[in-house]
């Protein structure tokens, strides 16, 4: 990692997205207000130029192969507040505010991370934080 | 995504992580106290085993191709507080308190996330958010 363009990507003000192999970077976002994370997504080079014009979070979609306008179908988009990116330039952490019901999962919580891991000698399991669905996703996706 | 198999991973008690292929969850790592996001990371099977057992925060370093001890090196240890898990079960969300210097990123920084993305017709670029190294990686990674 010593080397100049590891130093320029790490120090630098050149946005130099280091894309996979698939041509993608990590997005974390979080409530703009609270920080608290509300999903993992993937952007690529047009994602990120979508994002960056409209103000709107897009991603790209790996189950569906596509560019995926976050909240185009629920109406849960994301306006996006700010974005930052990790030192190696492989990660992106995106604040936003939640338009619709104000939630960002497709369960229709507001977060992805709606349960947390308990482990005991017996193993690891789940258990609900207690996050209420804001919206029946029957209502939002199924019609 | 309406099989039996994915109401009972999005839904249920069980601890059923979607690895990819190869092998590996993503961590979104967050201040317990604050939330910031510090930096994202890999689990494979085994980190996510041995995170669970010792309370401190083991991940896969796809650079280096091996189980990752963070801050066995730099003193930084994450001791974790609580862990997530997304809708899917493919991202991990790890809060944590930093030990030594307080330090996530291996720039010195609390968070790997010190840069924002500022976009104008001209296009898009880096700038920094301030936040200053709280160690000198040269006295640490270079002895």
């Amino acid at each position: 990692m010593g080397d100049t363009n590891a130093n320029e990507r790490e120090e630098g003000t050149a946005l130099l997205p280091r894309f996979d192999k698939e041509g993608l970077v990590t997005a974390i976002v979080v409530d703009s207000t609270s920080l608290e994370p509300l999903m993992l997504a993937h952007m690529n080079a047009e994602a990120l130029e979508r994002t960056l014009q409209t103000g709107e979070a897009h991603f790209w979609s790996r189950s569906r192969s596509k560019l995926w306008h976050k909240g185009a179908t629920s109406g849960n988009v994301l306006k996006v507040e700010e974005i930052r990116i990790d030192c190696d330039q492989d990660a992106l952490w995106v604040s936003v505010a939640i338009e619709g019901h104000g939630a960002a999962c497709h369960t229709g919580r507001k977060s992805c991370f709606y349960r947390r891991l308990v482990s005991d000698e017996s193993g690891a399991r789940l258990e609900p934080t207690g996050d209420a669905p804001l919206f029946d996703p029957k209502d939002v996706y199924d019609k």
